[in-house]
């Protein structure tokens, strides 16, 4: 076992193209939207809060985005019973709200993105949005 | 004196328009940036960190901004012995590091940009790059 | 401009490697220290406070890690007039004491190791000792 | 009652046995782990993060350490109505999840080692065979 290992990092490119994305999306939706992005590290990369979005949403946007960044895993499937205990031992980082969507390219897990202001299910569908379009900038060999 | 008063916001196509601004600049100069935009109310409305700033940054430079934000005048112009008193008192909010900058449009208020990662002046350089691309559509008519 | 890009990650390994040395060096030296090994994002990766160093070093000591790795230099080169500002400004993270020193391999800051609980000079000699020893073995292929 | 009374500290060759238990039983398990060891003050004494596993389980992990040094239980045990009350009244520290194991020498709470990034019952495993392979080299008077 060695004393580094090679990583893929998100760069701010792919953060802009997540946001205008998300913007995009919400935008065709109707719901304005508090959209914040994180690297594998949970530090944040990006974010914009959208005309008419919630204020309080800029925190659980961003906490959104450090859950996914850190199970690799959509937000809301952790059990009801643990998701209080889980929020309570990190300071409210790890939440179970919906929204919030892991970056994986090549295996690597680069970060995640957090929509918060509309519905749960609002949320989801914006954050979906955007890394679709991420992943295809990929796919079509813009990236990796 | 009525109940309430008129006022104007910054959107986030503004705050969209900033930091792209900022990216700009800081790519010509060669310097990887944080870059926090903030409204009147200090809250976050867009924040962008390039690739190989400081991850430290992330949150001096939106400090910065929120103290453009909050005097309406560039950080930096506190008198050395109260510069620490403010930061003590702002829980770290308030700072005097260069880099911030405010955005008035028509005589209001309407937020801050804070750049951190570079030197002062280069900070500094690069928020004032950004208000002038912004100040300038606002004078062509897209947006006030 | 892609949207990733190749990095280099500090192991557990590494980390281990980090401070078996230091303990050893602060060992010679006679003076017990804690240490903090932080990745790039300035996320704590490892810690050991040895018998007889000081508690409050433990944060102390985990902050001069991440001063230099979020700056990518040795800790203790600020200019007096700015060092607390800074502090202030990053909520007392960045600091300028001595004893952090970066880790760089290959060109990338994969971390940063922070060293405190003796003299700026002690803490600097230990963070030093244990960077050359995990340089060396970088060097002899165990690794990169 | 006289003004000082004998203890037992745990030393940092004692959390240096108890990181690299843990190491090695989450390396067999195929799970890797943040693991923090904390004295009977609950002041941070070791830690180590492995490859892969969770940033936001520095903190928890750390924090069922705490818990299972100030009570000198496992934790896991607490009612689930006084659970989240606690977890409140501690600012976070206090937690029921699974994953915490107090150290106990000769009836001494000499401290706690929390174990973080599987499922509860993953974490619980390593931790306790960490305490193991601790309690092991204890009777073979290797230390007390």
């Amino acid at each position: 076992m060695s004393l580094t290992r090679p990583a893929l990092k998100l760069t701010h490119k792919g953060t802009s193209v997540l946001l205008a994305a998300a913007v995009e999306a919400a935008e065709a939706m109707g719901v304005p939207q508090c959209i914040a992005v994180v690297d594998e590290g949970c530090n944040l990369m990006g974010f914009i809060r959208m005309d008419g979005s919630r204020v309080l949403s800029i925190e659980s946007a961003t906490r959104k985005a450090m859950t996914a960044a850190t199970t690799g895993q959509q937000t809301g499937n952790i059990a009801p019973d643990k998701a209080l205990l889980l929020a309570e031992a990190t300071s409210g980082r790890m939440t179970n709200l919906l929204g919030g969507v892991p970056l994986i390219v090549n295996g690597h897990i680069i970060g995640g993105i957090g929509v918060g202001s509309g519905t749960g299910e609002q949320d989801l569908a914006i954050a979906n949005a955007a890394v679709s379009v991420f992943q295809k900038h990929i796919e079509e060999g813009q990236t990796a």
